[in-house]
């Protein structure tokens, strides 16, 4: 979809967006009716169709997108930031204590599984969500690189899909069990390992 | 259910559930009914509420249950003899082959899904899995650390969970992507760290 809006036609799109994420977070996605969201979002019928003419659907993948840009923004600004120890330990808390609020419920997950996960939309979302995520844990790791503080023979998109593939366990088990366990074993295993490479192959400035 | 059931009940019931998992892997869990599972099976309506009281829902448990066993026994004899890194090697490849063939396709999840992931059965299931999982890895990390191959200063069990988490995290990814690269990096990362543990504390002995 590229069709191109006035800048008070993205407003109201994305207003319709966040009213309907919102819904959705407090109604769960199967309970969300495009009804609740006009009413939410005082909207009419041809507003709503004139933005989403693919209906809920179409809808159901800009909340997913949403949704996907908010697990991001949620970890900032120390995920862009991982250039000393200290700020590694900083976003590993706020991962943390992201994931203890939301406890047994991921939004995101919710919209996903609504679509499909196998379906092109949300295989599209999860993978650029991916794709970003992983970039930034592999820029951190660059840095530290640069810094001497992580042996710069390793190998940092593999370090960094190692990480993330952590974290989503993490994420998931969590879904399954209401435990965080295995997501602060999964970072600070991850931490603890690229902190310990230096030791194995001390940079020579 | 502590029903006790005859030698020729258990085996009865056993068919039943093999023949609604086999029915499930082909056709998906939405499009398999009970006569569909009684057709293959050779069972009759009340044969199948002899041993599924709670019908549908009872027999989809039983389902996940049973394919959460293969999960693991898919991953044997490898995974219980993780005692040299040759025999890590091996299960990691074992691991790899598994959802390899299996693709985008998790029987377990799609049943899970179902039953809906926060439901107290679905979840005692994924539990114990996880649980035995865990075990079983962390039985390994401490062979190794007895033979003086992992530092015996390394957290068994948070190694286990970290790595745990890693497979879990590769195995959605690749449900979500297609793509295994990171279920492998998980892997390789993680059994890289185990062996690096030793150079960096060697054994006494």
């Amino acid at each position: 979809m590229t069709r191109e809006l006035t800048p008070k036609g993205s407003a109201t799109r994305q207003r319709i967006i966040e009213g309907a994420a919102a819904e959705i977070r407090e109604h769960g996605v199967a309970a969300t009716t495009l009804d609740d969201v006009r009413t939410r979002t005082g909207t009419s019928k041809s507003q709503l169709f004139h933005y989403f003419p693919g209906g809920r659907e179409e809808l159901l993948l800009a909340v997913a997108r949403y949704e996907a840009g908010r697990v991001l923004s949620d970890q900032q600004p120390q995920l862009s930031r991982l250039t000393s120890w200290r700020a590694w330990e900083e976003w590993r808390d706020v991962l943390i204590q992201r994931y203890r609020r939301q406890a047994w419920d991921c939004p995101l997950d919710a919209v996903v599984s609504q679509l499909g996960r196998s379906t092109p939309g949300a295989q599209a979302v999860l993978t650029e969500l991916l794709n970003r995520w992983q970039g930034e844990i592999a820029a951190g790791v660059r840095a530290m690189q640069e810094q001497g503080e992580i042996d710069p023979g390793l190998d940092a998109g593999q370090a960094a899909a190692a990480l993330l593939a952590g974290i989503q366990g993490g994420v998931v088990i969590m879904l399954s069990t209401g435990r965080l366990t295995h997501l602060e074993a999964a970072l600070d295993v991850a931490i603890q390992h690229l902190r310990e490479s230096r030791d194995r192959h001390p940079a020579d400035h």
